[in-house]
């Protein structure tokens, strides 16, 4: 019930290889700076990746590619290249070394600025330094997880008079 | 873009006085124990409340009741009664002193467990030690803040073959 925010591609890079990494966990933090909280377990091979880089792409897809968002979750990047499996296409980021995922909408350049609940929680607070967003996508069909593999597409949208930021 | 998790409603309690505040900012951080990190900025009336019982309720509400999220979102629990204001029934608990929120189809009694990160980011980690649901409701059309009062409400379901928990 909680944890269906848009389900978010996370790609970090070492040594000339990228991985992706599906994933839900993830919180706003502050709007200035820009942080935002992502839990990445240690048992993903991204833990590694991003706690010795310290940089990431936090890449939103939508519905139009659920297979390969899925495919990048029930895989490993210890064994497989994700981009060449799924027919992802990496391109380079501005500012860090990990590669933007070409076929998502949106695309943010994050760097870790916080290891302090890492070892504890493998919560790493990432500030974003660099945002990428395609215009053409109006209504993004973002995906949003409720569960072993039960999705939710976004809806309709609807605008109230509020004082909300 | 990354806030549009389901918009929740806090309630805590003190001194025989309850309060609701709305809220986005949450991630899932465990399954076992099922810990969810909340950030409650220190402007809110519900961080003093928060901090003090340790207690409150995540309450999940759907676009049925939209202007009441909006319109507890938009007031202080300072000065304004939320559940007289807004018509919102409280509940008891059963385990805590906070209040459900009848109108929700899905409660959360939560006990803070950690509030390391509260002083740098407002961040508790409460865990989930009671759960309600309404199981007549179906396909809850949960809300999605997208920002300034514009909301995403919850679409299609679609199930893919996955491995994900």
């Amino acid at each position: 019930m909680l944890e269906s925010g848009p389900v978010v591609m996370i790609t970090t890079a070492s040594g000339g290889r990228a991985n992706i990494m599906t994933q839900s966990w993830h919180t706003m933090i502050e709007f200035m700076p820009p942080l935002v909280g992502c839990v990445i377990s240690d048992r993903n091979h991204s833990f590694g990746l991003l706690k010795s880089t310290r940089e990431c792409v936090i890449n939103i897809p939508t519905a139009e590619i659920a297979e390969k968002v899925v495919g990048c979750g029930d895989t490993s990047g210890a064994t497989v290249d994700k981009f060449a499996k799924f027919g992802l296409t990496p391109q380079p980021a501005e500012l860090i070394g990990a590669p933007l995922i070409e076929e998502c909408y949106a695309n943010l350049e994050c760097r870790v600025t916080d290891t302090k609940m890492v070892s504890r929680y493998c919560l790493f607070v990432v500030e974003v330094i660099k945002a990428w967003i395609d215009p053409a996508v109006k209504d993004p069909r973002t995906l949003h997880h409720l569960g072993k593999g039960s999705f939710m597409v976004a809806g309709e949208r609807i605008k109230l008079k509020s004082g909300m930021k």
